[in-house]
């Protein structure tokens, strides 16, 4: 417990000096950088249009402990604290607070146990999704949330319930992780869940943090629940002549049985895009491609080769009953490849220009409903809007070309909107973090933030974990 | 909104004749009743042990505008609510407080909306799961989640986090709930999520409010998640030599890809109970019994004959190489009614005289450890302690034969405490209610206890859900 006398308000920033002093005195100098070792890449993350912030110090704590002993100090002293993973979210959730540090788990960064048999692992918040398969492959099993982004570290995957394309078959980050250690900004630590895929043991803490951004509490440990791998897996890519048809026949696929491990539909803009910058034999004979609005991407998997040929069978009979066009099996190279350049379409649309992005989810019934709006939204404000999804779960990612911000600012919100009054919600996987923050608080039920603002003081009374993300302390208009 | 004016203290039990005066003023009389019309049903559930309390008043709301008046008027004047579905939970957490009013959800009891293509339906708190089921069964889908009692309702499931057999493929209650809508002891109503499986949308109070035992909100409509039924099925008993055996074969079974719907043990004494008190033709000779100390019950489900031929003879293959000593492919007539003898496990235990249960979940790979330490504090206190559970999930169910109370007080700490200390929780679906909030408060963490109170307090400012379930509203030491 640190001893040093505070000068500085709680509620304002503190001077840098300072707060490198304070935090110096409790952790040891080694765990504190500032200037030139706490580089640019500590201001941002991968949202677009957002603005970085550098932060007055990065603290690289080694264990739960040095979180602790952190936590306790910034709030006697209220200093702004944001968590850091990767730095690979996309909703601006690990940008500093201007006067604010860092805590960057890079050194806490070990898979600790691995029960393959009981179908557990236990990992630091700093190992990142490639590390994790890694050390699964071997054993059978798998982690199988796998959002596109394989350098992204599990604590950030719990901070934003990440989800990613095998969503539709195993759920998202939420329904993987069984239990947490988590540190209180009162630098209380405490664990959260079990190791149990079930509990009604009290309020469920654990399902609380996941999702937060970095606001309630930070995570030092996860539990996570595996499943077994697989053997045998098909990718088939299925051109259909409207995107109508496409989203019209994800709830058969879904009805079918065949539990598809990703269920995902291309746009004719993102698999132009796609063509453009990948070199892939997807075999789609040239007049199939002129005549196709939209992809459908399924992926099988079985336990062996006669039951993964059967299903790609009866899903091909099934899809072209429904309206595609042709059914193409793809060789597991250009298979790869194509779910790759999936995984990194965010970046394509980045490196096309692309002025915002949203990840609306709504009911995957509700998809060619919310298509139309898209289109009418695009066409009313001569915005440019392409996208791609996952559409066993609903989840639309859309990019925005629009240069003119006033009229962005109005495309996105009624791409929001137009979810919302579908009954989905604003983001499936990425978060508000800061840049949906305005959107969020303005469409959201008043009731509602005054209530998540409540839940925040029980966590944070102070205000210092990540101020400003998801919603501003204050009650705002 | 009430004009009536309060002459009661909000911290103390107001005089009966004006309570039901003052909910009168606001819902109608019609809604209101006491005396011999709230008949001694409603003043216990069927927690063994647990004291009934007579409320001061039944309050049957028809819709969800009666609810917000109650709770705005029961905040107003103190006065303690307590919901109830269909009184069947197992922890007491539907007895009324002293001087308390109940919560019945009998009145809403419809199921507004089934879109079987989209995956979705979307039921009143009164709704049963047999209700529900029966509407559901034509449609070719299912809500997966199937705790014993099918008299249960959907507000109480959401409440308890309810589970049962088929949680080891489907997950439990949280998992199969999309959206809520909930009303505030202070009468504001509010949605929380969607109809969507995911969101990154802020704190998810969808998860909160599930499993919080009526203590933070009343949940007047779910949006549930459905699943495809799928056509063929299987059940398997397989005796084994030891219990130890069964608990080894599990994880085995689990990675094998086989997915089973139900996978449970049963153990010597329950087998014998089921045995004495149902007429099943198992097929199972009588010098196998005689040999069997454990059994495995396992149910497959596929799509098609042939798949689910193949998948029983390689889990019979499987299993024999486990140690198993013969596999029993049952006639469907004896699997309807051995599950239901093992769903109705609880009534056998109560009928034969079981003086407590416990349901604690340990991680699926310490069920062996669990089972041991099981045997141990059976020993050592001269009790019969006799199981049976939901083997996938390593939710172990225990009835306590003990006459003594306060060495009954000390297995079932005992039985808790081992459950914590190999990873697990106290309870995995029956929930801490009333009577195991004393080893609740005692064996949990004071800063975590703390930090739920916190929470309540931001939904529930004067105290009036459910107090003293799960914890005492004051600090406890």
């Amino acid at each position: 417990m640190s001893d040093v006398t505070s000068d500085s308000s709680p509620t304002s920033p503190t001077d840098p000096t300072r707060v490198i002093e304070l935090l110096s005195a409790v952790v040891g100098a080694e765990v504190v950088s500032a200037g030139a070792e706490a580089s640019d890449d500590y201001g941002h993350d991968e949202a677009l249009g957002a603005a970085p912030v550098v932060p007055v110090a990065v603290l690289r704590p080694r264990d739960t402990a040095d979180v602790a002993a952190i936590m306790r100090c910034c709030t006697e002293h209220g200093i702004a604290v944001t968590a850091r993973g990767s730095g690979s979210g996309l909703s601006g959730a690990c940008i500093p607070s201007v006067g604010g540090v860092v805590v960057s788990f890079e050194r806490m960064n070990r898979v600790l146990e691995i029960d393959a048999a009981g179908g557990v692992a236990v990992v630091q918040p700093g190992v990142t999704l490639a590390q994790l398969d890694a050390e699964l492959a071997p054993l059978g099993v798998a982690y199988p949330v796998r959002p596109g982004e394989y350098s992204a570290s599990l604590g950030g995957n719990v901070a934003t319930n990440a989800g990613g394309m095998q969503a539709v078959k195993h759920g998202v980050t939420r329904h993987h992780v069984l239990g947490l250690e988590i540190v209180l900004p009162t630098g209380e630590v405490m664990r959260t869940g079990g190791r149990t895929v079930k509990s009604s043991s009290g309020y469920d803490l654990t399902q609380l943090v996941i999702g937060s951004e970095g606001t309630l509490a930070l995570v030092t440990e996860a539990t996570l629940k595996l499943v077994p791998r697989l053997p045998r897996a098909a990718t088939v890519l299925v051109p259909f002549p409207t995107l109508g048809e496409v989203s019209s026949a994800v709830p058969q696929v879904l009805a079918s049985g065949l539990n598809p491990l990703i269920l995902e539909y291309i746009d004719l803009l993102t698999m132009a895009a796609i063509r453009q910058n990948y070199d892939i034999e997807l075999g789609v004979p040239d007049e199939v491609q002129q005549s196709a609005l939209a992809y459908l991407l399924v992926q099988l998997e079985s336990t062996t080769d006669e039951r993964l040929d059967d299903d790609v069978a009866n899903l091909g009979e099934l899809l072209v009953g429904l309206g595609a066009i042709d059914v193409y099996v793809l060789p597991a190279g250009a298979a790869a490849q194509l779910v790759e350049a999936r995984e990194k379409a965010f970046w394509l649309a980045k490196g096309n220009g692309a002025d915002d992005i949203v990840d609306v989810c709504v009911p995957r019934g509700a998809m060619p409903a919310y298509m139309e709006a898209v289109r009418a939204i695009g066409e009313r404000t001569a915005s440019w809007i392409a996208g791609c999804g996952h559409a066993g779960d609903g989840n639309v990612h859309l990019a925005v070309f629009q240069g003119d911000a006033a009229v962005r600012k109005t495309v996105v919100r009624d791409l929001l909107r137009a979810g919302l009054e579908l009954g989905g919600v604003m983001s499936g996987e990425h978060g508000i973090g800061t840049t949906k923050k305005p959107y969020f608080t303005e469409l959201e039920d008043p009731a509602k933030l005054a209530l998540l603002r409540r839940i925040k003081h029980a966590f944070d009374p102070a205000g210092i974990l990540n101020p400003g993300t998801i919603f501003d302390p204050e009650v705002s208009s």
